[in-house]
């Protein structure tokens, strides 16, 4: 069981992130993206929503002087502002810390809210990521159960686009070399563990190929004019099944979107909020 | 046109390699390989045909002073001699040699033999990789037209074993990441310049790819068993294609090989040589 007080209580995590044009090549190819713009070290850039990897401090929930059911963790939501167009490589500092942790009870866990500052080394801001980490095995905490950001509503009309992209089936096992080396995501005995038939999909990656379906429809493929991402993942993807992203324009420069594990017909990410300039 | 005497007189060029096992998953990933054995950091082994990237000093050709005209190269054959296992992390030296410059004429150009002695840094010798570059651009420069070594032949009967293998269509994206960054492999433009409708794929991607099937159909997976693998490249691939490796069994651990690129029915790559212990 995780000290909640002890967590909450903990300094920042600084992590200095030396970005080479080749991480940021790999972070592409892990959510499935091929266009040149993103995989090629000539004219190289980034797909805005690698910020979840810059300044990443690992999957530090496996420290056993934490406490936590780590192999019970799921991703919850994730929340991503942009300040700038990030860069293709470069020196970057991140900052994490444990912000809240509510208690949802033994039954349902508990769910801790995690935020990053990002910027480069000296000091321009880059982005803000916020994201909530499911402890699934951690309910009983102690803490609020209320008291998170509202979910941003999904129309109740049929989409105005759709984009399906497909994931591969050595998916996770790309992404993962981003960082995020949970073994739930391909180690099968840790995801039967976990109550999973087979390894699932980071849900960072699915976050990735959403945000790419988002850049190509409502930012003309520009990574510079895509600026706020925050959605809710709500059921795992498995590698090689098609995500189909649905968007619905609301105001100018805002849209909600959720998407679709097609070959399944499951709603995996919903409560979708992008923002473009 | 390059300065055949200048180049044979060169000092051997010695590369320090600081090999991560994320390194040698990224090269199993390269050459589609999916095994937890060599894509998963716990347990992690390397594929032996991974020592054609160990101490590369990469794709050296494109370097204005040695005057070769480098968007016309083609890899030759490929031969490696394997001295141990291949650690799956380590700091690795390897040291390349221009051993021998063959003149074929201004129709076909000329053909570099490239060594590589590669050693573990406390001098385990670990393998030695031998190459030749096809030089298509620089016929005429000089030296003798004959002398290399015959190539092996291939039976003429129905392979013994076939063993097909899948290639995805950014297989040289990664593929690349392991080192060897020529733009043939990723620019339509430098492809098409090239004489090709479209990127195709490295040579050695295609050789990796081989040693998977070699690996499966004579050494049971145990990359510490397989010993030599000596081939030439007849044709490119595409990436998407499925590679066909045929293999027929010779003396004992020794087996010939070729393989075949199944939608174009073409074969690739041939005079196979391989021994395993």
């Amino acid at each position: 069981m995780i000290d909640r007080n002890a967590l909450l209580a903990m300094p920042p995590i600084v992590t200095r992130h030396s970005l080479k044009k080749r991480d940021t090549i790999l972070y592409a190819l892990g959510v499935g993206e091929q266009s040149l713009d993103f995989v090629y070290e000539e004219g190289l850039r980034a797909l805005p929503t690698m910020a979840v990897i810059l300044g990443y401090p690992g999957f530090f929930w496996r420290d056993p002087a934490l406490g936590a059911d780590w192999a019970k963790i799921l991703h919850g939501e994730q929340a991503l502002t942009l300040h700038a167009e990030l860069p293709a490589e470069g020196e970057i500092i991140g900052e994490t810390c444990i912000e809240q942790i509510w208690d949802k009870g033994p039954e349902k866990g508990a769910i801790a809210c995690v935020t990053r500052e990002i910027r480069m080394n000296d000091g321009t801001p880059l982005a803000t990521a916020r994201g909530t980490t499911v402890l699934r095995g951690d309910g009983g905490c102690g803490g609020p159960a209320d008291g998170a950001p509202a979910p941003h509503p999904i129309p109740d009309r049929a989409p105005d686009i759709r984009i399906p992209l497909a994931t591969h089936a050595n998916q996770a096992l790309i992404y993962r070399l981003s960082g995020d080396l949970n073994p739930l995501h391909i180690d099968p005995g840790v995801a039967e563990g976990a109550g999973f038939p087979r390894p699932i999909l980071h849900g960072l990656c699915t976050y990735g190929v959403v945000g790419r379906a988002l850049l190509q429809a409502l930012a003309g493929g520009n990574p510079a004019r895509l600026k706020r991402m925050d959605a809710r993942f709500s059921a795992p993807v498995y590698p090689g099944e098609t995500i189909e992203t649905q968007i619905w324009h609301e105001a100018d420069g805002q849209a909600a979107f959720r998407a679709r594990a097609v070959e399944r017909d499951l709603i995996v990410l919903t409560n979708g909020l992008a923002e473009v300039a």
